[in-house]
C-alpha cells in the first residue's frame, strides 16, 4: 500500500474556506451563515464525529460576517470540537426540554449579527435545516428584526470545488473499494446468500482500509436488476444472476461511491451487451469531462452512447463529503466543469427483459481533462 | 445460533400503527400527518433502505385520516415502495430543478385534507422536517388555506412502546453485538492502533450477524478517556489504558446501542471503582424500571448510585429504529414507564484524574419489570 494520506486538514484550509465563503457572503448581503447539518458543520471546522447518528440534539455553527466561526453545540461535544481550529464554543447541557440551545442560538447571532441584516441558512434543493420546527420559529421571533432568508447556496457551491487535499481523501476511499471490489470472488459465488455477500463484503472494505460504511446497496437477480436501492435478501446466487454492489464508504470522512457487476457464471448475449453499453457511455461522458464543458454535455454523451429513452433519472452526481452532492447530472444541470470537481458516473440501461443495470465509475477533472478516481472498468463484464 | 426472527412485519402491524396515529390525529384535529424522515416513513410503511445516506432527495409519506398511506416519492423508490403494504405511490422523477416533489405532494394533500383543516408535521424536540426550507414554504402556500402545525408528536408517542416484533429485532441486535465484544480480546491488546480496533470491531459485527453498523465511537486513554463521541486516532493501545467501544449495529432495521470498557492490563484502583460504580449504577436504575415508575426515577436512582453532581448530561434514552429515541433520562422527564419501552441505561462518571468512564445497557420493560436484553456485566471491568 502507498503511504497514506495526513488525515485532517491544516487550519489554513479551514481559514480559507471561510474567507471564501465571507466573499460570497458580502455580494450576497449576508451578514452570518448558520449552520445546522453535519457537511456544512465538518466543512467549515473540521468536526467529524459518527454522533450525527444520533437524531436527539441539534448542532449550531455561526459563520460570521468576518472573523473565525463560532460553535454553538451541546456540551457533549466541547471537547472533541475543542481538537479543531475553532476557538469560540459555546454550549449547553442538551436536551434540554425547556430550551434545547434556541436562547444561547439567538444570544449569539443578536451579538453577531447587526439588526436590520440577513443571515443565511441552506435552503434550496438537496438541503434541510436540522433543528426542530418549533425551535427554528422560536429563533426567528427571538433575534428580532434580524431575518433568516436564503444562504444562496454559497456553502455548496463552494463544496462543488475540491482542494487537493479532499481529492487525495476520496481517491483514498476509492482505493479502498477497488481493492474490495477485486476480492469478491472471495466472498461471492452461486449458492451464496446475498445478505451474506453484503455483510462479507463490507468486512472486506474494512479490511482494505475502510474507517466505515455508511452505505451498500445492490442486488443479483437473473440477467440484471430491477431496483438499486434495496438492501439484501438472503436469497442464494445463482448461475445467470447479475450481482451488482454499490459501495460508499468512508476514509476521513470523504466517500467513494461506485458500483460494479458481476455475472454469476456466464453472461447472456443481453447481459454482455448492456455492461459494454454502460460501459461506453461512463467513457463518453468521460471525454467530456474537461473545464469549460457542463454538467449537461456528460449527460447527452450518456444518453447518446445508450439510446437512451426520455425519464432515465440521472446519470451521476456530485461526491466528497457526502455520498452523494450537488450536481446532479440531468438534462437540466448546466452547471460549467472546473478543476476540483469530483463526480460518478452512473448510466443505466433498460434490458429486453425489463430489468436494469447500472455502473458507476469516479472521477476528478483536471486543467488537462478527467482523470478516473476508480480503475476504469472493461466492456466485459466480470464472471464470477 | 438461535433461530432468527422473521425480517419485515405483517401487514397487520403497519395497519394497526396507522389505525393508532389516525386515533391521535383525530384527537388532535389533525387530517392527515405529513412525514419526511426516514424513521417516520419506515414505521408506517416498512420502506427500509440505506439509500437516505443520498442527502439528494426528499421523500413523503401522508398518513390521511382515513385509509392507508401515500407515498409521494421519487421514482426511484417506486419499485422496492411497491413491496411494502403500500398501494398508493406517487412518483416524480427527480430531482428535478424546476419542481422537486412540491406540486405533486401539494396535489396530493388538497386532494386528501378539505380545506381549513390542519396538517401535522414533526415539531418538537429530536425532530427536524426533511425537504428544502424553500420547498416548504413553497408548499405552505401551494395548499391554500389548509395549515401545516404540529403533530403533537403522535408518531414519536407511539414509537416509544414496542411491539413484540419490534422487541425481538432489538434483541437480535443486541445479541449480535454482545457476542462481538465477547471477541474483542481477539483483535485488541497492548500495540494495537485504536484505528485498527474499529475497524476490525466492526467486521466481528458483520461476522456475528449485524447487516449494517451506523454507529460505533469510542476511546482508549490512560486511566479513562475525555471524550465518548470522537472517531479512533492511530494511536496504539498501551498498559494503563482503558478502551472503550459503544456500539449501534443494526439488524433489519432496528439498533442495539451499547458500550463495554476493557482494561488494557491491569485496572488501575481508580478505574475498578469508576467501573464497579457504573454497574452499581445501572443496576439501581434497573431495579426501578417497572411500569408506573417513571423516567426521573431511573435518573434519580443513578444519580444517587453514582454521587453524581449536577450537569451530567443524559444517563440514556430510548431505542429502536434509531440509535437514540425519546425519551431522554434526565431530571426533568416525567415519562411514564410502560410496557414494551426499549431503554438505554447509560450513567457516566467521573475519575479523580478528570477524566470519565461510561457505561451502557439496554433493557426492555415488562408487566413484571425490566429484562436486560444485553448481558449486564460484572462489577470488574474486563481485561485484555
Amino acid at each position: 500500500m502507498t503511504t497514506l494520506p495526513a488525515r485532517g486538514f491544516p487550519s489554513a484550509e479551514f481559514q480559507s474556506r471561510t474567507r471564501n465563503a465571507q466573499g460570497l457572503m458580502r455580494d450576497a448581503g449576508l451578514s452570518a451563515l448558520l449552520l445546522t447539518t453535519e457537511p456544512e458543520i465538518r466543512y467549515y471546522t473540521g468536526y467529524l464525529t459518527r454522533f450525527w447518528e444520533s437524531p436527539t440534539r441539534p448542532w449550531f455553527v455561526i459563520v460570521p460576517e468576518n472573523g473565525e466561526p463560532i460553535a454553538v453545540i451541546p456540551s457533549i461535544g466541547a471537547y472533541l470540537m475543542g481538537q479543531t481550529w475553532i476557538t469560540d464554543i459555546r454550549t449547553w447541557s442538551a436536551p434540554n426540554y425547556k430550551d434545547d440551545g434556541v436562547g444561547l442560538l439567538a444570544e449569539t447571532l443578536r451579538e453577531l449579527v447587526p439588526i436590520n441584516e440577513r443571515i443565511g441558512v441552506a435552503y434550496g434543493i438537496e438541503s434541510h435545516v436540522r433543528m426542530p420546527m418549533a425551535s427554528f420559529e422560536s429563533l426567528k421571533t427571538s433575534i428580532g428584526s434580524r431575518d433568516i432568508v436564503s444562504d444562496k447556496a454559497i456553502t455548496r457551491r463552494l463544496r462543488l470545488v475540491k482542494s487537493d487535499a479532499e481529492i487525495e481523501k476520496i481517491r483514498m476511499s476509492v482505493s479502498i473499494a477497488d481493492r474490495a471490489f477485486n476480492r469478491v470472488p472471495e466472498i461471492a459465488g452461486s449458492g451464496a446468500p446475498l445478505s451474506e455477500v453484503f455483510r462479507k463484503f463490507q468486512a472486506l472494505c474494512l479490511d482494505e482500509g475502510a474507517d466505515w460504511m455508511p452505505y451498500l446497496a445492490g442486488a443479483a437477480d437473473q440477467g440484471g436488476y430491477f431496483d438499486v436501492i434495496s438492501p439484501a435478501t438472503d436469497e442464494p446466487l445463482t448461475e445467470g444472476d447479475v450481482l451488482m454492489l454499490d459501495a460508499g464508504l468512508v476514509w476521513d470522512g470523504y466517500f467513494c461511491d461506485f458500483d460494479r457487476n458481476f455475472s454469476v457464471g456466464a453472461p447472456s448475449p443481453d447481459v454482455s451487451s448492456a455492461h459494454s453499453r454502460l460501459i461506453a457511455a461512463s467513457a463518453a461522458a468521460f471525454e467530456k469531462a474537461q473545464p469549460g464543458n457542463t454538467i449537461r454535455d456528460l449527460f447527452d454523451a450518456m444518453t447518446a452512447a445508450l439510446n437512451a429513452s426520455d425519464d432515465v433519472g440521472r446519470f451521476g452526481h456530485g461526491l466528497g463529503m457526502q455520498l452523494t452532492e450537488w450536481p446532479s447530472i440531468i438534462a437540466d444541470d448546466h452547471t460549467v466543469l472546473e478543476p476540483g470537481m469530483v463526480l460518478t458516473l452512473e448510466p443505466v440501461t433498460a434490458l429486453p427483459s425489463g430489468k436494469i443495470m447500472v455502473h458507476e465509475e469516479n472521477i476528478v477533472i483536471w486543467e488537462t481533462g478527467a482523470e478516473y478516481l476508480t480503475s476504469p472498468q472493461a466492456p466485459e463484464i466480470r464472471v464470477i
